[in-house]
């Protein structure tokens, strides 16, 4: 599979359902995204199992606030900048680049690297969806250091953590992001090829092209879209989700505590789901989701608002009232929910007193 | 000249009087030199006309906030770290060390460092005092890049900052410190031997431990601390100095403003100054010194406070209603006053509305 302008497109959607409502509006990456495939041409894309065992595969991200990347529009290359200082750090040369974090923005980042690299782009990453943190994902739950990393700004910094424990290179890889005005584009958790293959997860950047073009295609043909939208995770290893409730936006809390936007948004549902009530609530991506006041679905389960009528997923930050919306949970694949995982993005972990609970096993409707 | 045991006592009380009320308490830094030195043995001194142009000098010192270190006590090899990492990325091999900042703490960090490594210590630094912020220094003020550096901490991280323009470094570097907890230890402003002699405040460390010895002579023979002190500067590149005024604290105001402690301390004149007050206003170091309502010495002259009995300088931290001290202002070279230099360090660096104006101009006693 490649990656030209018509997957482009998909993917924009695709990202958005997988960033749960957070990762980061897709426009702008997708725009430069787009430039660098007009000017480079399509991206390959390439399997896990394609890999050779010694492949040096080097995964890239933007970290930070979408937000000010918004305002400080950058070249696009940054990513790429960071993963060549880094081959020269380790001195090899990566045979691809791969996404940290599916959801939101940040497939983009890594495609715009590889497009712009000459190199082929790994189908998947080390999330399966978007998280806040740098080690929330399967490539820190199952060995892979995040260290050496750098980390570039789009003013010609360039950083190297050469070492650190991976609990603490989040935070040290966040300070120097502030330091750099909110905004920097990083490598990280460099590995080989058989690393790839044992800790990612794994098909999630084609997924995202399906989950688009369902979408797409089910908005031409005026059908439900979280419907298509389930159908084509369904017909993954994510599995069979399901619609939470249908309804509109009656309350949405939001403070901002530390660097991450709290809050809930309730839902008072309409249609067959009149008289019940569903709330979520989010830390930058939506992390539970309630139905009567019981807790049913919780991060990493995918948990991801619809606009009724478009499809199109909602933002935290364009949740408001009178909103009608669409609220989907899907379970996420089973590298995501293992002990190692559930350890680093279970509800506990973003301080929440529940266990994890996922829409997998849940057998009420 | 040696820096061996006796030198390193010297050091300490000499380092204090060039540290301006800042600069971080001695004491554990001291220590961890001394340890050094009756491991390794005493430290060779070099004059910068003794470094070959070609030399590779790499200066080094602890960055970030002296009473967490006391609360986190290095192991000593930190800054040493730093500069064998940049060694690496620079793929030479550092002929000598170097303070950046000669007053306050630093001073060992670099002995230390040298001690450790096996290598001299150039008789130089980059502020011939003690200063807040990395950009503040002769260095920059005549060209130097900072980038590369490397910033390491106690905890086994280590970051290299491999480019940056030298106004954004400090941004940068100050994050990442924060990011390892508060204390990081630096290599910088890698240079030449050519550099070195270009722009460093030459003969720093042995005029530190020259008045040192002086005070702690003077101690012995209960002779006039702050004469002894000006007389040894009188003898070096820094010049006559004067008594600003003797008495008691009368005020200390302290507030923590971003991440500096600024304030101020009113001395009421005893013995022959009754009846005169001064002024005193910091920012982590003593900046301005007022006599009678009027400033007739601002940073980057030497603003001292020596307890009026032992002699010894008293830290900002350390100030208390009621303490009877000698207040001494004394000019820094020539290098530190000029244009280039002032826009750095200069009272309206610190915010404060004044040009600078130096105790050497100052015919008024």
């Amino acid at each position: 599979m490649k990656i030209g302008l018509s997957e482009l497109e998909a993917l924009k959607e695709g990202a958005a359902v997988l960033g749960c409502g957070g990762g980061g509006d897709t426009h702008l990456s997708y725009l430069l995204a787009k430039q660098a495939v007009m000017e480079k041409g399509p991206v390959a894309l390439l399997k896990v199992h394609e890999l050779d065992d010694d492949d040096l595969i080097i995964p890239t991200a933007m970290m930070g606030a979408p937000i000010i990347m918004s305002e400080r529009v950058p070249a696009g290359d940054e990513a790429l900048a960071s993963l060549r200082a880094l081959e020269r750090h380790l001195g090899g040369r990566a045979a691809a680049t791969m996404p940290i974090e599916v959801g939101g923005l940040n497939v983009f980042t890594s495609l715009t690297t590889a497009a712009l690299g000459g190199m082929p782009l790994v189908d998947a990453d080390g999330m399966g969806r978007a998280c806040p943190e740098l080690q929330m994902c399967t490539f820190n739950a199952y060995g892979v250091p995040c260290a050496p990393m750098t980390i570039s700004s789009e003013h010609g910094h360039m950083v190297l953590i050469q070492s650190g424990d991976n609990p603490s290179m989040e935070r040290v890889a966040r300070s120097v992001v502030i330091g750099m005005g909110g905004v920097g584009y990083i490598a990280a958790y460099p590995m080989t090829g058989k690393q790839a293959k044992e800790t990612s997860v794994v098909g999630t950047v084609s997924l995202a092209v399906r989950i688009g073009r369902a979408l797409i295609e089910a908005r031409r043909r005026k059908a439900h879209p979280a419907g298509a939208v389930l159908d084509a995770f369904a017909q993954s290893t994510y599995g069979q989700g399901m619609v939470l409730i249908e309804g509109r936006v009656l309350e949405v809390q939001r403070r901002r505590t530390g660097r991450a936007v709290k809050g809930r948004v309730v839902l008072e549902g309409s249609d067959s789901y009149t008289g019940q009530t569903g709330i979520v609530q989010f830390q930058n991506e939506n992390l539970t989701a309630e139905l009567n006041g019981r807790v049913v679905s919780t991060v990493p389960d995918l948990i991801v608002l619809l606009h009724h009528e478009s499809g199109s997923p909602v933002l935290i930050e364009n949740l408001k009232v009178g909103l009608k919306v669409t609220c989907m949970i899907v379970p996420t694949p089973d590298i995501t929910v293992t002990g190692e995982a559930l350890a680093l993005w279970g509800p506990r972990a973003f301080g929440y007193s529940c266990d994890h609970r996922s829409c997998r096993e849940e057998r009420w409707r």
